[in-house]
């Protein structure tokens, strides 16, 4: 089997006016969507965080996928390490996202060709990864403090969509009262078992009041995260994090660097967990020797792809550390890839993060992938079991022509609120 | 697919009289063939070392093996995990090779159920581990000192396999000069480019003399190894360890505990290569703690199988560890698992070991695999690419009810030649 054809298509999505601690949501979130068609005359799917620098970094690798053999994902990726330049894969920024675009080519690219396999044995890519140990895989609802507003092209009309979980979406959560009615909300849609708040947006009081409010509405069992996005002092992080002893099932990302994160966690008795300073394969060692984090967020778009994420459950089996996801938007691709690896992920200890329920189109045929019970089950079919809907398609990347976003940047929708707004790495 | 039989087929084939840390080769080496049948027909092959431990534990969970789906390795592993007594796991023990039957049983079952797998899909295993990145397997010339003698049944006749190796196979090896002519007629046979020699047999002194005539009849291009299964104290490794600086690739287990090789490590600028201190996924952290080791030899019957080693193999590229292969004596099964684990690990950095050119009978149709170069050619074919020879697998199980050995223990051989001999855990 031969890859023939390589498609790359950016896409836009609406997306609501979501707060977090690099600014505000844009009414549109971009994804990009790789195609891979094979002399067989299958096709292997694949979705990443869009923008023009992931694009030009596929675009680049184009020539040496096209002619590679699918079934051999260690000598594509070794050729794509030769392609990709190197300080692409260094820093991941001090964003709440991932800047680094050589590991999402990995991705695009691993995702994209265990699909095909998938597709040419007729398994499930679940399979392909070593087993499927669960059918069901369970998400966390992912709570956000926002404005009102629907975002997308919802501001020029109504949603056609509109579910019970509509109204909330659109409403505005700006205190804990808010973060409770919209927590209520998307649990009564989806059955989520699990809540986690995106905080780094008020000052630290306020969003441990929020998560005070969740326990207290939804009762000792419901397990409660607080994600701040490093935003927090060493010294804000141990004094907030002990009021949150005993609250929080774990506290996502207090303090930046290794070391804070470890010094943090010798002070709190919390399970700390990561996506911020411990987000590669190079930053194991430091992890192990500083005792960073108890629980590692894999995402299989910024660890290199799906083969990757399983390697770094072993590492997290070996060496103590709970495993769950990160989440940044996607669609019915991604949802599907996140739904495989978790069901062939042995030692998942945690619910996953998805944005998923803010989002209301869909690329995928079918249209939304159902979350109920707060799980979403692995997709029938070969491969990722997902589809693309063309015309849907179509009109995700005539938006993404429309929109004129190309690449994701929260500060400036920030200042369209509050003039002035500037990121700060550390804030409180 | 599920699968409906398992069969265990105990066999011992011929073995010459090796010298070993731990006494003498018997004149025969067991094996354990594990045969999968599936509804849909098709066969699994795998190979464990023998011995009545092994074949009990493996008979302890047929019921628990007949009826899972060979396409769900996760979930099979996580059934005999709760079936295998744990204590099973825990030591490797003091000997050369590894007594633990557990992760032989983990082993046995994943590379059946790869070789299924395989046929099932019609590709090489070494795909579904993730792909070729080499056709052709390089392998290394294993030197033993040894006695006068054939072993086996060629004591009561003349070889009917005999090569331009077999003379040399058959003669004594009990000095430099024997080691050279040894590796000479080796090398000449199978065109092997790295050499090493089982030490722990003389004093360090005669070991280390030998490897400096080695050096000087192969030159400086020649990698070369020697393993002293452990037999050294510290103090004993550093004074030869220090000796053998320039002129080995890598010195094997000089030192018992990951504490003592880190020792040895500190005090000579000579890679160390283990398969006695770092035996487990248990012991990677401590591993990385004491930084016991520059190169950790997998050796997938004792890791658990072929997709654990993959995983150790992911573990060695993040922490700086070179990776190679361990070795006890094998028929072709093993061998073409090895070769297909070979193939498909991008940072196979050494040449891997084998017992190969020490037996001459097989249990495969075709034959002997050839080595040339070296090197072996990955087995064409879906799976593992071999099949049984069953007139070959019924003389091998009637020789195994003949000879009597229904353990390995070299002691008691050793006690033949040189009455009262006891295995010391340090010897020097």
């Amino acid at each position: 089997m031969r890859i023939t054809e390589m498609h790359i298509t950016p896409i836009a999505l609406g997306d609501p006016p979501l707060l977090n601690a690099a600014g505000l949501h844009a009414p549109f979130c971009l994804r990009t969507v790789v195609e891979l068609k094979t002399d067989n005359g299958l096709t292997g799917l694949a979705e990443v965080p869009g923008g023009i620098a992931v694009d030009a970094a596929l675009a680049a690798v184009r020539d040496t996928v096209v002619g590679s053999d699918p079934l051999n994902w260690h000598t594509l990726r070794a050729r794509l390490a030769k392609r990709c330049s190197p300080e692409t894969s260094v820093a991941r920024g001090n964003k709440p996202w991932d800047g680094r675009t050589r590991v999402q080519v990995y991705s695009a690219l691993d995702v994209a060709c265990l699909d095909l396999q998938g597709k040419a044995f007729g398994v499930p890519v679940a399979t392909l990864l070593g087993g499927i140990v669960r059918e069901r895989v369970p998400y966390a609802a992912y709570l956000f403090y926002k404005h009102e507003g629907a975002g997308g092209d919802l501001a020029f009309g109504t949603d056609p969509h509109a579910t019970g979980w509509t109204a909330a979406r659109q409403a505005a959560a700006l205190d804990p009262a808010g973060v409770v009615a919209q927590a209520q909300a998307m649990v009564r849609e989806f059955g989520f078992e699990s809540i986690k708040l995106k905080g780094g947006v008020f000052e630290p009081a306020q969003e441990v009041a929020a998560m005070l409010a969740l326990k207290e509405a939804f009762g000792a069992k419901m397990p409660l995260r607080l994600d701040p996005n490093a935003l927090w002092s060493v010294e804000t992080s141990v004094k907030w994090g002990r009021k949150l002893e005993g609250v929080l099932e774990y506290l996502e990302d207090p303090t930046r660097t290794q070391e804070g994160m470890a010094a943090v966690r010798r002070a709190v008795k919390l399970p700390l967990a990561t996506n911020m300073c411990t987000t590669s394969f190079d930053d194991l060692p430091g992890s192990v020797r500083h005792g960073s984090e108890d629980i590692i967020l894999t995402d299989h778009h910024f660890w290199g792809g799906l083969h990757s994420s399983m390697e770094l459950a072993a590492h997290c089996r070996v060496f103590g550390r709970g495993v769950s996801m990160h989440s940044n938007n996607h669609a019915g691709i991604s949802f599907a890839a996140m739904t495989h690896l978790g069901a062939a992920m042995p030692n998942l200890t945690y619910a996953l993060d998805t944005h998923y329920p803010w989002q209301w189109e869909e690329i995928i045929t079918g249209g939304r992938i159902k979350i109920e019970g707060g799980s979403v089950t692995l997709p029938k079919g070969p491969g990722l079991g997902v589809e693309l809907d063309r015309a849907a398609l179509a009109r995700a990347h005539e938006t993404y022509r429309r929109c004129g976003i190309r690449e994701r940047d929260d500060e400036p929708e920030m200042q369209k609120k509050v003039p002035g707004w500037k990121f700060q790495a550390v804030r409180w």
